[in-house]
């Protein structure tokens, strides 16, 4: 029902819908029960098409689940372009946050991250999604980069890291809340510690 | 074995060697088993004792299991006191890598994050763990004020938050090797955020 709600509001002919609807499945999938249970039958279920259809699509079952996490990187964590680099920090770690103390993105992380060990082809798919996503979200210190916000010899991979670090300790391992000073001051802080002016403490 | 080894080699009378001799069980059990399943009859079976030691020295199953937390970690994530900031949080990071990287470290962080939700008592103890390890490790940021290397404003908890979180973020979320460089850039980076001034990059 998600999905066919879904399908209706998204551009694209026959192709693009059956796309986002086995890549919806997909996520819905692994939600329910986990990374390792995942079958391309129940996948394709849930998608309400022929099974035949993933396989002509998808070379394997790591190439569909990338598919579907960044798809769903893409809507849930948008790299911001606010026109600061305080305001994109800030709006990419507040959409971090959302999405990790979410039921759903609660459950992907935990369901990546559980099954970590013995799963064939996991690591290199974790591998895939996270340099991708490093990628494209560095688009923020670039243009922070031609704004003159930062030198250009910041290591973008690494800001993103310590960026967003916080947030996953504190819904993985401390389990402490994360409101949005918390958000703002590690903002601030990973801008301080890249070299960006202290900036005046104006919510962005 | 572990057991009687390390209690030969700690000072103290009997009744602290039976409090390590628990203390280590607790942890070799939380390893083996997880959290969940943990009972006070197999701690004491490992432990070698009676289990109405246990019940004596322990008033719950959770303060048992914080104190051999807080115990594993003092001696394995020791607070260092190098005389510089610099030297105190690569000496930290450097330790926190070597733990959560150990196959028992990891074992237990993923023990104790896996069965996060519906067993009475964990988010209390986790709570109470975390709150007094960043207590202990906020005498490194202490000792910087002290020296004038950090204003006295900055706020100690969040450096230490920040300065270990890309560490769990690498070990549990992305998959990322921890190497020396980056656990230095991690250190410079959360240094130059908090305000002290930017470090010549001599190997501390």
């Amino acid at each position: 029902m998600m999905v066919s709600d879904t399908v209706h509001r998204r551009p694209g002919g026959r192709s693009a819908r059956v796309r986002e609807a086995v890549l919806d499945a997909t996520i819905e999938a692994i939600v329910a029960g986990g990374y390792a249970g995942l079958t391309i039958d129940d996948v394709a279920r849930r998608a309400g098409v022929h099974k035949t259809t993933l396989y002509r699509r998808w070379a394997t079952r790591e190439a569909m689940v990338l598919d579907a996490l960044l798809a769903r990187s893409a809507t849930h964590v948008a790299v911001p372009d606010t026109g600061t680099l305080r305001g994109d920090l800030v709006a990419l770690l507040r959409a971090v946050a959302a999405n990790i103390t979410s039921r759903e993105g609660r459950a992907l992380v935990m369901a990546l991250l559980l099954e970590t060990r013995g799963v064939p082809g996991l690591d290199a798919l974790r591998q895939e999604f996270w340099s991708t996503r490093f990628e494209l979200v560095a688009a923020v210190v670039e243009r922070a980069i031609e704004r003159g916000e930062l030198e250009g010899t910041v290591d973008a991979a690494l800001l993103v890291e310590l960026a967003i670090a916080p947030l996953y300790l504190r819904v993985l391992v401390t389990g402490e809340e994360i409101d949005d000073a918390f958000v703002v001051a590690v903002a601030d802080h990973v801008m301080t510690g890249a070299g960006a002016p202290p900036t005046t403490l104006i919510d962005p």
